[in-house]
């Protein structure tokens, strides 16, 4: 603590969910952590000039901005913090490097890879610290899944089962918000919560060879009404307006390591609110996880002695587990908003020491990849490789 | 009961793992339930004499036979129940509709569409009663989850996502049984495990419109030894031979009535002894039900009153559960066996008084149907329609 | 099974729940076991003609009585099975022990100790074997808890905590059963539930050494209807009757061996059909167990690695499970029914070879001073030791 | 948002674990909250300098003070918050409430009923606001256990059975903690665990009428290391040192209104790191919930339609679950500091608004009561009534 600690200038962009849980994080991090860079909550942005001053108050913020240009022009910010809609992400995210703000962005990384690639290659070009928020990563039991994968407890991994299920929109009436959107986001269910299995995946697993999927929208058409989100499209028109993203996204998949793969993304699955899963098989054992008892592992040992084999749920909520040490004894829970400040922690240090964090725009680049390879296959009926995409 | 009871005089083949769980249900089937035909367990086949003859002294049989043809030919059976290899269905199904025996055939139906084809016609012109052993329709909680749907309490259906996992031959020195031969199976875990998760989605969603698969051997080759498993083929040859069947069958699916499906069946799920899973999701609800809690059907209602929504955990052990009032008060648990006992109680029922039991060879053909247009996707890499196959 | 078979002929009193349940096992023991006798279902008695009829038929016995002292009496009989309530247990146990009849009997053994010590008195005098019908004594999962706990790997236990849950009896405008009546069966869910929870804690913590307990009857009065259960007692009288009985038992214990426990039986826990649950802590690790999943036996180790530390769900159907591997292949579940062949097939190796099965008379006289003890703690407000009650 | 806040100036005494927990809820409570009151920083206490000095740092604290006196004399402080050992709660409670300031104090209240009575005579005199900091009261998922209860959907109780297990002092050289010094804390498990099991039967079910209970130390002498936690006692002697409080706690109940219950608390449960769990079953339905799994309540209602009755699963991170709506989406779970931050805001609008907050000091006084009666038992062996200690 003696150590002198580099401030670190944070600019926000996005004051809805997304800016919540990251102004919360950036609140939160030195009390539980120690990290070389202290997070200055220097402005936020948004279009809507009293949302986003009331948010300012509400969430800590010195300053607003309701131009995300005015933002990347201020000399007293030193990351840019992206939590506008996806089709935002590539504009602000390149203006930002070009800048020379580091630059910490939502998930997915892009509307297409194009865009991830121009993304990519302005961060790298400029020099600066780059991260996307693939914050189920930051959970300490899937941290410590992670740690018991490289230690080789699974063994060869044959098998990854993931889906993210979640019923928020299967009332036919629930109104054409912004996530319903494709010039928005890109995808629906796909780049929302396929992108999270996914990039678990890759981190856990390793790099997908080759996809096939599949795609659903169930309710075609919703009532157009207020959109929330921020900094939301507007929406013209009647009264009915097209659903034009997918409400379920389902592929298949071999990975580089030969392991297989199946996933499936639904926002009609009656009864999930946040069903975020995933099942990973090896030659020497299984773990499971899910985000509703996140600070849960299941982990199987096929190396138990007989008898004795069976699954068994470990609460990753001891001082062994990674990030859990920082907050309470164990078993005494973390909750969602804590994989932020996990991941704000791992930026922190990452900015203040030159190191590179994970996941980072390749990451996001991947990932990207990887949808997109789900894309063309569902559309072209056909398995597509990711080195076809890339 | 003062009724006269019609005697259904049995000639099982096989008397291994299917062999002891008919004859099991044979045996219990009068003292839990009444049907209207009563069993009467004639004769077991099997090539071994030795080993038959003591099959037939342990599970309770009144002769025996080593040739199968013979046990067709005898005039003192009413029922041919065949539990023998895959490979063997069809030329004893036809052989014994011809003969004017009753027919309960194990899953899957046959090895192709042309075998089952074959059967389906052979019991259809002897006017023989017919069924296959789908035993997993017969657990009381899944029999009510059908229910549950034939009265609309889900609406809508969605989504199935069903898989199917064990893991008895992760070890690679696990011998090369004639489960792992294609001549003697046809497919590995695609026509064992897959073959159950389909025939459950046919029951409960519809029937399938058009899939998308792959499957996968992970271990390839395996020591020759012994054979386990009634009336198996013997292996010539070396040390090590070649496993041609999958170790793992993954497919998505779209239904005729918009539902679409992911499946996954497999032998290398370490932990999962006999994990045969599905979930269900449609516009009014969920429901989901797993084997190794096989007495539990969890159920969602998106009804329920809002705060107090969650999923129930249903033991379907009550006098108004189907099958389940002939055994135990509430909650005194059944198991594996009774799922064979509450079907040859239907059968029995069917032949008894000429109504045709389900399932039927028509749905065996359907599930071959399914299982084989699976395959065709898994070798081409594209989807595949259930009309092109059949 | 060259060896011949010694023939053990039974005579089963009551025909109803006990009765079927005895009755099944007799029937299903030789199809899964290989025991040295083999019982021989030779008559069952009930004092209604026109039931006990019925019974035989549909349960598979030779003959039937209406009279349990002709039973007795007749030559062709080895063993009687008693399954009539509580309050006619001690008469015919010591008839039938006198007559060098085999004896076992439904629990609780008795009304009191001092039935209690007649009937252990009779049957050694007698020389015959003697059983308690504590069944879920011969769960696989319980028995391999037993296995772990005799090999030491709980070390000194600390702790059991025992539950009993039902709720049959919830709704007021429930009948006032035989088993609502204290001439009949001693008490209410005391004698039914409490009685499998402290044998189970004798069989696997130890010796109990003083008890301070209550009683309560929530329900105090009930309409009075035909009555079910076999062997009923009439009730005269007007609409209601008065509950005699305890609706729900609690009490703290203390064990020889150091360890302390606390129990609780009701038949007013809503929701749970059949709650039978333990729960034991020792220096080294725990085991919990619920016959709602009796097929599980959920263990902790201490001696984990940290970090790996957690409760593992083992499922108990494998070869290396006691009795499991008599049935099925892993995780293809046994239900309720199993705990009675096994217990079964114990009591006829137990009289073919003139070894003494566990639990006998003196584990049910040993329950009945405990279950007194709780009594007279309930009375009096005090701590009752053990010693005291014998 | 636009009326004037008021500011309240906190003074925090220990800067341990509930010095942090409380520390980090002041800070986030307006970031989630709006409460009339904002909570202002001003100064924490402990008697280590240097430790105080680095606590006030990273907590984030204005100021510090080493002794709680001086704190109490400083004009600048309007609520004194006490996370302070056991022993110190009454002298610093007291003192602060004739200084005029608000307190919190942590629980249990005190080491016995006269400390309680001045205490609660002290804030009642000094008509200052008081709150007992029995933080599992905010789970939302306990509130809307208490607004189920309260609504009449589990009708007349008839049982709860709570019991409170955690593990972390199994090894036998785990050192002599302050919190297994009886002059530090009164008692062990009983005043640390069972003090929050009864504080939420009070909350849920009502008051008690009479306990029975027993008492346990299972490793009676321990290593005397350096003392952890905040305001630790020195420990001056040898190589062990005697314990002389309970490892276990364990009573039944009576309730005013007719219920009954069974209580449980221990530190040498293995397996559980922090079970904090109860079931309440009443006439119409039953409820049950587990720390371990926060989020979840379980909810059996008898009134579901005959087939369909089951627990339901329900997380209760909806905006209809009380305070759970000011922190994320559906299932995005919340963890243990929340329940401070909830009961914080509850405080803090208290103050703004002379309200008066629950659980107050009455709660504190009637709660150790009930401690106290079930020490009176355990050292009495008979029952004792909450009268009788108050």
């Amino acid at each position: 603590m003696s150590k002198a600690k580099k401030q670190i200038r944070v600019g926000m962009i996005g004051y809805k969910f997304m800016g919540k849980a990251h102004s919360h994080a950036y609140r939160d991090v030195p009390f539980f952590f120690d990290p070389d860079g202290v997070p200055v909550m220097q402005a936020i942005c948004g279009r809507d000039e009293a949302g986003v001053k009331a948010a300012a108050d509400k969430l800590g913020w010195a300053s607003y901005e309701t131009d995300w240009r005015k933002l990347i022009e201020r000399d007293d910010i030193d990351l840019i913090d992206i939590g506008a809609p996806n089709n935002a992400h590539a504009e602000i995210a390149i203006a930002a490097a070009k800048a020379g703000k580091h630059v910490l962005c939502e998930k997915p990384l892009a509307m297409n890879m194009e865009e991830a690639r121009s993304m990519l290659e302005a961060v790298q070009e400029a020099g600066v610290v780059h991260m996307i928020c693939h914050n189920y990563r930051f959970v300490p039991a899937v941290q410590y899944a992670k740690k018991l994968i490289d230690e080789g407890r699974l063994g060869k991994i044959y098998h990854i089962r993931a889906n993210y299920l979640q019923d928020w929109i299967m009332d036919p009436n629930f109104p054409l918000v912004w996530r319903l959107k494709k010039e928005v986001c890109g995808s629906g269910s796909h780049g929302d919560l396929a992108a999270h299995s996914l990039d678990l995946a890759r981190y856990l697993v390793g790099e997908f060879k080759e996809v096939s999927g599949m795609m659903e929208t169930f309710v075609k058409a919703r009532p157009v009404g207020e959109m929330s989100g921020g900094l939301s499209a507007s929406v013209k028109g009647g009264d009915l307006g097209e659903v034009d993203v997918d409400d379920a996204s389902i592929f298949m998949a071999r990975f580089e390591n030969g392991a297989v793969g199946v996933f499936e993304a639904t926002r009609f699955a009656g009864g999930h609110r946040n069903g975020n899963r995933f099942e990973i098989n090896g030659e020497k054992g299984s773990i499971r996880w899910d985000m509703e008892q996140m600070n849960t592992l299941e982990y199987y040992s096929a190396e138990d002695e007989p008898g004795l084999q069976g699954f068994r749920s470990i609460n990753c909520q001891e001082a062994v587990h990674p990030f859990a040490g920082a907050y309470w004894p164990p078993a005494h829970l973390i909750g969602y908003e804590h994989t932020f400040i996990n991941l704000i922690s791992e930026l922190m240090n990452g900015i203040a020491n030159g190191v590179k964090p994970a996941p980072s725009f390749e990451d996001g680049l991947n990932n990207q990849a990887v949808l997109e390879a789900v894309q063309r296959s569902a559309e072209s009926g056909r398995w597509v490789s990711i080195a076809e995409v890339k």
